[in-house]
């Protein structure tokens, strides 16, 4: 039989595996940061007849450039994230991947590198090596912050073509200060002038406001956000980005034609009728959210501060062990390899008490 | 204002413009080799029924593998396509072109090389520039089929690490013979070993077989396909490969996870519930196709042989204005740049109709 190794792939693809969690078959699965509420049966019923009026042109090509979609990202944008913006600023792709995967393509690439300070999200780096990007791990903090001053040091010695900030960050949970997205990009300026990317996948959890007011005057700072997890759309595959008109312009060369294809934008135009639903779930989540960051400390356990729907809890000596014994009492959660800790998606109130049931059973194994 | 070219943009993009056809408002468009004949509503109905399924499910990630659509995929293939294969030979992703991408960001990519035999699919050559895989363009005869002979000289020469045959071809749109891509493929065994991509956009509509059954035994022969043309859904962007099992573990290296959205995986399974409906538009279409074939030539145009849903046509001094007149007369096809010819797709009986009425002009005015 012809395996991979038998195939003339490239050798950095060598003896790797593709990514993604574990997908078990357990009762409580709070392990890929979604949004444990169905969509509500209205947007269900509107998706269904949106779809179904692009399906009766599907015989056609899309919208190329995904007007009406952007427009109504710009419009959502611009209500909720402290800064006015238009069509012209968005670009809409397959989730954020695919827009973090066209920035690559335009502004890294081969004989180009990129930054993230780890742990991160761990597509960044995978996604800077299908594009060829060279990939640079720059450092953080005891507490998992970004370490200003080293991480500006990194930049200037490295010259990285772009930096990616994520906030707030994941596995870790903690949402970046503007001053510290305002040094890294002046740091970045001096350096080269490279691209910083933004990637504010969670931003709708977050305590803080959004970044997006920092695009203003600041054309190689980009901001990427997603649909899948406020909008509870994970399964949808709509990411987009906010940036000057110019870098809109530039991925344009590299975006396959027709990206995007009619039932997804048909889609995500419903869920973006139903905003202000969506964002209530977002509240509820972020109350439970704080619940489970309160109990999982007064059990004993530290908590990274969390501005996103997951949290990063630990220390444990062996955090694999712990995994494993958590998913032995029916949760499955994250190890993402980061040493003593691991991560719980927030879910429902009751798939919440069934994972602190299962932590609180495991610190008594554990401190017996 | 910022302009692309303030933006450190890789060099190989500056100066470039996206690709697309021009969409222009005009009442027969006949450019972007779309089927013209609307899904049935039968067919709206269902996806309609599939998607609000998939939509009840939509705060979850897809299934990342995709594996009821690619077996449903596989049956397709097996019942219509001369050879049976499975679940594991196939894999689907966002438009062919996307099936494309991650072919080449497995098997070429930076310090490697692809071959195309030009006219052709011009995506070939952009999606290779677009994942750093070098271009080589080779050579094709007077009349736009490979010459095998000077073909194998330039893979023997320039060792690609990938080889595109796009049959039927485009814009050609005459089918390759299974000799010449047995040819081709023993060449490039012989160079390197590369692989070898057949693009089969256009198979449906082909008087010859589907060249599917070459890929047993030679797991480095790779089949692409796609639900745009004989499903008549270009809005839905699903593209599809076979191969051998090892080139669809390889293609997972790549992929971003989660590629392939809940209601574009919902929307081609009821697609392909209805295959035998679109399979009978599909034969009213070479009717059409062989109709117009003979139409052109008895106004006295050259039209090279098609198996496909578009026709080439020539032979004119000035092919551009040949376009310009044609669309002034209310027509809107292609001029692919190929000195000489146009491009033009099959459409309904009426739209066709439109379209040799405007040509019929066109020829009294050239000869006039």
């Amino acid at each position: 039989m012809t395996g991979i190794d038998d195939l003339p792939v490239r050798d950095e693809l060598r003896g790797k595996s593709p990514y993604g969690a574990p997908q078990l078959d357990v009762p409580v699965r709070l392990n890929t940061n979604e949004n444990p509420y169905p969509l509500p049966p209205a947007l269900v019923e509107r998706i269904a007849e949106r779809v179904k009026e692009a399906a009766r042109d599907l015989n056609r090509y899309p919208d190329r450039d995904a007007v009406e979609l952007r427009t109504e990202l710009a419009a959502y944008l611009s209500r909720t994230a402290g800064h006015e913006v238009s069509t012209a600023n968005v670009w809409a792709a397959n989730g954020s991947n695919e827009v973090l995967q066209q920035l690559l393509q335009t502004f890294g690439g081969p004989g180009r590198t990129a930054i993230g300070f780890e742990p991160s999200y761990s597509m960044h780096a995978l996604i800077s090596r299908g594009t060829g990007t060279g990939w640079i791990s720059g450092p953080r903090s005891e507490d998992f912050t970004i370490d200003v001053a080293a991480a500006c040091a990194v930049i200037a010695a490295e010259k990285p073509d772009v930096v990616f900030i994520t906030s707030p960050n994941n596995p870790t949970g903690t949402a970046v200060g503007a001053e510290t997205v305002l040094a890294l990009h002046e740091a970045a300026q001096a350096a080269k002038p490279s691209m910083v990317v933004i990637d504010e996948a969670y931003g709708e959890f977050s305590h803080a406001p959004s970044l997006l007011p920092l695009i203003e005057g600041r054309p190689r700072l980009v901001l990427s956000r997603t649909m899948s997890k406020a909008f509870g759309a994970a399964g949808l595959r709509l990411g987009y980005l906010a940036a000057d008109p110019a870098v809109v312009d530039a991925v344009q060369l590299v975006r396959l034609p027709y990206h995007l294809s009619s039932v997804t934008q048909a889609t995500a135009l419903a869920a973006l009728e139903h905003t202000d639903t969506l964002l209530g779930y977002v509240e509820q989540l972020k109350t439970e959210r704080d619940r489970l960051v309160s109990e999982l400390r007064t059990i004993g356990y530290d908590v990274t501060a969390s501005d996103a729907n997951f949290i990063q809890f630990g220390r444990f000596e062996d955090a694999h062990a712990a995994w494993q014994a958590i998913l032995d009492h029916g949760v499955l959660i994250r190890d993402n390899g980061v040493p003593g800790w691991l991560r719980v998606s927030v879910g429902t109130p009751a798939e919440n008490d069934a994972f602190l049931e299962a932590v609180r059973r495991l610190h008594k194994e554990i401190t017996a």
